[in-house]
Order: structure tokens, then sequence, then C-alpha cells
């Protein structure tokens, strides 16, 4: 095992923020100036609170179930932490509820305890001990859920503790031939294509999440990357996945693929911590590109964007990435590079691979493009969209701060569901938003294309309110009941946690429900696994 | 509902043996003496009793059971039927234990019935019926399992009947913008190839069993045809199921991908009928491609040809069709075709697509294995491949009644593992043949390759001898050792069903049968679906 760290690790994630406060930029008199006019609203400044001035509730606790615990954590008292600042770092994930509670200092749900355990057997151990105490568990990574799937609920347990799998940070082998890599849990992104680097891989994996989001969450929640195109989804690329669960140690993938019996990596990839903590991803790498090309595409409309997308995932052409701006999102894009955008809606198709090959995808694309009505606008474009793809997360805290809520939600859907699709999501957005405290400006692309259909990905941005976490939440009930109304899923790839498990059960009705149900009782069958997360109560 | 029939339905499968047993030719009393030499042994003649001789036990469906069932075939008596002939034919599949039980007449366990629901709602109030009467229920589709997955077992019930799908036949629906079609589960693949061929698609699903196997085997089972590298294996292909269960109708897949937990499509695919019957796919189809090309090549040994499919598998370039068969495959399979082999091993690629498009790939294809040590043999042997490839099955029968075994297995493995394994294998089955008997011709192919790893896929001849099945299940006892040591899947396409649900514990450890276990008490709590198959027995 190659357990050396990763050399450059990323600063720690701000308990009330995305990232590293230090990178965002405030917004200047004027935007703001021009953004309370196109919202139609006043603004008002919503600054965090101090750490010092958050007071969180006393651990729970107690001493024998800690005495056990610790046991479990090789009796080591270091990897079992009850003070304030860890509590408060896994108190909460990064949706816009997330931050407006945390800004708030309105901590009132912290894990009792922070664990670190050491690698997989601390792991088990942790939950057999944990099941036998009764304490409630919630695995904790990169803590970027936006759906909740970190929060800190203890369901009918006195007590529940943040797994932090921060410590599982090894390639454990790679192997050239097969291009695979087994990978620990807890190695962040950016760590985990660090040390594949130095062989000569990657995983080309590349969510908004990136910076700080690690391996175990990207198989437990099913992510998605900019790239998905070209290298595939996370849960495409896992080959082999290891789980510790509460009854012991689940391993599932002994070949590429299989008839033996359903797919039990596909009851682990998405399971969001319920069933049992991820611990370690055999997952396909790839040589590093040796070449890559970017280049943007206008568009008249969404719609014929949409179709060129569709003309390209139902061909032999797919582009590493391909994705699709509707016509608010081109200018708003734009505007935010300081530049004019092109009248219509932006494609941006990229290439990695070998010099001569990308060359030939580039060119048999662009014919493609071209006779499907787009015009080529060369590689600028992209780059800025390159350079700034990682920053939305900053931006969302910097219009936070000024009182402008910016906050994104997903779907997917077939083909020929897609516009209604989008149309029905960006209506009930913007009749929910409109009124005395302003309206919304809806954003949307499309950056998941597949042959039978694509995703769609919204942006929305409305003034805070008087009760901002009240007027989004009026926004995300109305986008997920049209999305189940016209048939989408309620989530692509943010997962479901607490915040899509109201729609779970018209996602994979009653007896989905009961399905994952029986898995996890059969896996957890105390129930400390995630409680609240994910499954659907029984009726 | 395009529910009309399909015009050219495939005849009836034989009871004792594959297929149309008048498409089966006899063998020549000089290749016998030359098989015969060649293994080493004498043969004795296994012909098959008349179907006049054959005695089934009588029917012991009671008269409740049958009045409750009828009624939920819509009180239709004949879709209830207990004749002999009906039951012969559903009381075995086709490996090569089944044909040897069938041709001596010794069918001890046969179903008491044959039921033939006209739709889902009929099946789904069968199981309920049958859930409520406690009697088993084997899901039967076309009946070509070589896995025991359709064996009539009772399991702890009195009674067991066969659930036929045959009148579930309809292509549902289809949409051209998302290329999905929604296909009844009892579609035999050619008349689905037909139904969808009037309005310019396929499916491209090509396995071996293609003439009889059904939409719905298929998703059950996990199938993988000759074409999986371009168009997919048929697990990948299912964008939805609809299956009924003794609880009510599961439906799994809203969107093309989602992160909405677990993917419970993925829990229904390879499911065998355990959990519920399969009724409707949706099912991803293409354009027929306007051209096709393939081409031979041969390669100096099986290792060399292995590398260069390897290659072609972890590049852009994927062909539509790529195999390669090792040195004794290539020998006998020209000898076959009376011709002379070229020296070493065979690989054929296809592509299917558009003219130009098709030219390209097969060009860089030419390069990449010229490159990877490959001569070009032009598309003359791809031709004789293409003309027997579902002739196999015949040859096996003729085979057999000449008092010779010709019987298949197979797995897959990593790259990594795939030469170990396929020594194993081999030296594994040659092991437990050799003796007084006369010895084995072992032959192997690769047909299925992954960025990770491929299939190997086994043909075993040999002398039939004095206790053929006795001395097949040693053969085969010894093959599934070889492969769980290695590391392998038991199966990458036949399924489990009986024969392979010994090696189950290894394949998915005992938390993953648990799993399954608790799945299955879920969704049929009396337990009637296909007792006996895929799920290991609790310890």
């Amino acid at each position: 095992m190659s357990n050396r760290r990763a050399a450059s690790r990323v600063p720690e994630m701000s308990w009330f923020a995305w990232g590293d406060p230090s990178r965002a930029e405030p917004l200047s008199d004027s935007v703001r100036a021009l953004i309370a006019e196109a919202l139609g609203a006043e603004l008002r400044d919503l600054p965090p609170v101090a750490e010092s001035e958050v007071r969180l509730p006393p651990s729970a606790l107690g001493g024998e179930a800690r005495t056990a615990i610790t046991a479990a954590l090789g009796g080591d008292a270091g990897r079992l932490r009850t003070d304030d600042a860890a509590r408060l770092r896994r108190s909460a994930g990064k949706s816009t509820p997330d931050l407006l509670r945390m800004r708030a200092g309105a901590v009132s749900e912290a894990p009792d305890a922070v664990l670190l355990p050491a690698g997989h057997d601390q792991v088990e151990a942790v939950l057999r001990a944990c099941s036998e105490q009764g304490v409630a568990v919630v695995p904790f990574g990169g803590g970027t859920s936006v759906v909740g799937g970190v929060a800190p609920l203890r369901g009918r347990f006195s007590a529940v503790v943040a797994l932090d799998l921060r410590e599982l940070d090894a390639l454990v082998s790679l192997d050239e031939e097969s291009r695979t890599a087994v990978l620990q849990a807890g190695l962040r992104a950016p760590e985990a294509e660090e040390l594949l680097a130095e062989r000569g891989y990657t995983l080309g994996h590349l969510p908004q999440s990136y910076e700080y989001a690690t391996i175990g969450g990207f198989a437990a929640t099913r992510s998605s990357g900019q790239a998905s195109a070209g290298y595939g989804r996370f849960d495409d690329m896992v080959v082999a996945l290891k789980a510790a669960t509460p009854r012991g140690t689940l391993e599932a993938g002994r070949a590429p693929s299989s008839a033996a019996g359903p797919d039990l990596r596909q009851l682990l990839l998405g399971s969001e911590g319920v069933f049992g903590v991820i611990t370690e991803v055999t997952v396909r790498v790839r040589p590093i590109p040796r070449a890559r090309h970017d280049e943007a595409w206008a568009f008249p409309s969404f719609a014929e964007g949409a179709a060129a997308l569709r003309a390209l995932a139902q061909s032999e052409l797919r582009p590493t990435t391909a994705r699709l701006s509707d016509e608010t999102e081109t200018f708003v894009n734009a505007a935010l590079s300081g530049k004019q955008a092109a009248p219509g809606c932006l494609v941006v198709v990229g290439f990695d691979g070998e010099a001569g090959e990308v060359e030939a995808r580039r060119a048999a694309t662009a014919a493609a493009l071209t006779e499907a009505g787009g015009s080529a606008l060369g590689s600028e474009p992209v780059a800025d969209w390159r350079h700034s793809r990682f920053h939305a997360p900053y931006l969302r805290d910097t219009l936070l701060s000024a009182g402008i809520l910016a906050e994104t939600l997903e779907t997917a859907a077939s083909w020929s569901g897609l516009l209604p699709l989008y149309r029905a999501v960006g209506s009930a957005v913007s009749g929910a938003l409109e009124g005395p405290e302003g309206k919304a400006v809806v954003l949307c692309h499309v950056s998941h294309t597949y042959p039978e259909g694509a995703s769609l990905y919204f942006t929305v941005v409305t003034a805070a309110g008087a009760a901002p976490a009240a007027r989004w939440e009026r926004a995300k009930r109305a986008a997920g009941d049209a999305i189940a109304a016209a048939g989408g899923t309620i989530t692509h790839h943010h997962a479901v946690g607490t915040d899509h498990r109201p729609w779970m059960p018209a996602e994979i009705g009653p007896l989905g429900a009961e399905a994952l149900r029986a898995v996890k009782s059969a896996l957890d069958p105390a129930g400390i696994l995630n409680p609240g997360k994910l499954i659907p109560e029984a009726e």
C-alpha cells in the first residue's frame, strides 16, 4: 500500500461557507445594484456570526459509549474528538439552507463526537460498537453534500457521531494492465489525482465539488463530473467496492461484468451510508491525456442546442465534455466574465486523448454541430469556463453575504421529456419566488448526456428576503413537485440526503422503498447508520 | 400498443434437444472416428427415447389452487395447461445435464401446470394466487437456460407451475427521439428485432441463444451478446424495467442515470425470477446500421491476441464485435469449416455503423492490431463464423447422439488476472476428465472485452463415457472451483440458476447473500418464486 499522504492537502473547509474563504471575492456595489435591479428586490446583508459566538449543544455521548468507541479506535483517545471546533465543522453540508443556518450561528444540531478511524478495520469496529451502544453514525467525507447528506441526525438514538474518513487516504494499489486503482474512501479528489498522476494516470472525475469531495463520497452519492461524457459517471467507473457494515465487511465486484445475480456494486453505489461505510473503491483509471482541445459553439436556441447534443450522444462521436447553457445562463456567464455573450445558447465541447485522435474527433464533432445549426466560436469562451469552473460555490457565498440566494438543483430525463421538464421546472421555480420580495432569475444547463436522455442543472438567483430559508424551501418544493410530475428523476448527481427524501416514494415506489428497507435491516439491524437519510419511512 | 404478433415465429423448441431438430445434421462415421481418436475414447450412441415413452409424474396441482390460478388468468381455462406435452416442454433448460436427462426419458420432475398469462396484470394476479395457495412459480421465457434456471423445483411447496410469458409479445412503444423501446418480456429476440426493424431500429443483441431467447430472459439473466462490445451487454441497454411481484408491481428507472439511491434496475437485472417476474423492459435501440465490415486477424499466441484486444478495449476504438479464439479453438473451427487454420490464434473484429465512419474505425483498428503483432486475414474467415454462429447448440446435440459431450462454461476477470484464470480453468477441466474414459479437448475464446478485463468462454469436448452426467459434473465442479480460486466470476453471462449456486457464497460473500435474501423476503414473503435458484441458502 502506498500510504504516504498526498503532498498538497487542500485547506480546511470553512465552517460557514464553501472552501477557503480567503478565495472568495467581495461583490462591488455597482454589480450588487445591477443584480438588485434585475431581481426587482431590496437586498440586505447576511453576514456570518463569529465562530466564538456559536453555541453548540453539549455532547450527549455517554461514558460507556465513549469507552467502547475509543476501544474500537485502537484505544487512541485522539481519534475521538468532542471539542467544539471539530464538532462544528461536521454539523452541516453546503446547501444554501446549511449555509444560512451556519451563518446565523443557529447550530442546534451537532455531532456529539467526531471519530477519525485509521482504516477499514477501525471503521468496522466503530460500527459494531455504535450498534451495541445505540449511537447513530453519520459517515463524513469532504462535507460537500448539498442535500443534507451529512446532517447530524440522531433518529431515535440519544447520541450521534460523525465518522470522518480523512485518514483513509491511500492509493492502495494500481493495476496498470487492467487500468484500475484501489483508492481509500477518504482521499479527496485532488489528492487522488496527485497520487495517480505520479504513475501517469487520472480518474478524470471533475464535479463542481472537486476540490473538497472524496472518493468515498463520489461512490456513496453517484457523483457525476464535468467530463463524465468521456470518462463516465463515477458509478460507471467503479469496478469493485469494499464497505464496512455493523454486521461485517461486504465486498462487491469480482469481474468487469458478471451475470452472477443482481449487481451488488449498484446497491452500495448511491447508498449514502445507510447500508454501510464504503472504505475502498476499485476504480477505472486512464493514462493522463496527452492532448486536449476545447471549443465553444453558438446555437440559436436551447431546443436546437439540445438537439445537437442529442445527435452527438446518439452517435459514436462522444466528446469528453459536452454542455449546453440556456439563453439566460449564456448571457449571465458572459456578463460574469465581463464579455458580451453571443446571441442564443452556448455549447462547449472538449476532447481529451492522443493528439491525432483528438483532432479526428474534433473535426467529426464540428461537422455534426455545423449540420445541427451551430456556429463555431473558437476556444476562448471555454477558457473562461475552465478557469472559473470550481469558483461557483465561492460566488454563492459572496452573493449570500450580499443578501442574494444563488442555489442549484438538478434532474434528468429522456430526450423526449427534456424540454417539457425544462419548462416545467423553470416556471415552477419562477412562480414560487415571484412576489413582493422580487423575482427569480433561473439559469439552466445540460451537462451530462446519454444516448437516451440528459441532465438539467438549474441555478436559481433571487433576493434572500426576510425569511431566506423558507423562501428557498418554497422554490425547492415547487421544483421537486414539478420534476416528479414531469417524470424526471429527483436527482441526477446530488443524491438524496434529507432534502430529496420527500420525493423518494414517487421515485422508487412503495416496493422499491421496501426493498431498500429490507437491505438496511439485514446489514444495519440496529438502524444506526445515517438515520433520516435517503430511505423513505415506512407508511 | 403495437400488439400484433411478429409474423415469423420460430418453430417450437424440441423437448429433448436444442431448437428445431430438423436443422441438426448427422455426424459422418469418418468424422466420428477422428474425434474418437482425438479423445482417446470409445464412443457409444446416446439416442433420445421417443416422446411416447416418457412418463411424467402426475400433476400435483390441487383443485383449490387450480381454481384460484384460473381466476387470476381471467377465468380462461385454456391459459392453464396440465397436458403432458405442455409440461414436458417446460421441464428442463438446455444444459448438457438437462439434455442427458431428457434424452434418457428420465423426467422425474415436471411443472404441475403451465400457465399462459395474457399480460402484466394476469402475471401479478397469478403470483398473488400462488402466494396464497403455496404454489411455487418458475418464470419461463425461451427455455434456453444452460444453468438449471428453469428447472421445475418446488422447494417446500407441494406444487410448482411454469409461468410461460410467450403471450407478452408486444412492442409496447418506441420513442424515436430518445431511442428507446418498451418491449414485453415474452418477445423472442428475432420477433423483437422484426418489430423494431419495421421502424428502422435494432437491439443488436446476439447471444448464442438468439433464436429462442426472450427479452425478459435477457434481462433476468444479464445476457451478453456477440456484438456487446459495440451495443453493450443487455444489462447496459436497459433504461427501465417493470416487474410483477407477489406484493404488487415494481417499476425502476425514471431517467438515463440517477443519484436517487441504489440503482433498483440493477437489483432486478440478473434476479432470475426470484424477486419477481419482469414483464416489460425499456431498452436502448439503435438505427439499423447501414454499413458493416468484418475482418479476421491472426496472432502468434493467445497471450498476444489478448494483449491486442486489451489495447482496443482501452482505446477509443471499440469495434462492434471483438473476439479471440485460442490455438485449439482456432484449429478446431477451421477444421469444422473444412479449412486449414492459419497458425496461432484467430481474432475477429466487426464494425456496424455508417459507411464512412465504419471505414475510419476499421482503418484505425487495423493499425492498432498490426502494431500489436497481428496479420490481416481478410473477411472470409468471419463469413464462416457469421454463417454458423447460431449452429453450435445443434452441433452439440449431434455430438451427444454420437456419445460425445460438448459443453461450454464461461467466466470473466481483470486483464491482469485473465491468463492465469485461462490456464487454471483449462488444466482443472483437463485434469478432471483425463482417465480411462479418454481425455478432453478444451477450446477457449474471449468474446467480451472491457477496459478493465474480459470474459473467457470454454468449450469442453470429451467422450460421454459410462456415466455422462457424473462425468460432466466432475468437470464442471473442477472448473467452478478453479474460477473461484483464481478470483474470476462464476458466470459472465450464463447466470446462476441451480448449477452455479454452490459458488455464490464465494462470489458475493455472506452479507451479499443476506442482502439478496432480505430483498426476496420483502418482495416474495411466501418464497414461491423460483425456489432453489440463484440465492444461496442461509447457513
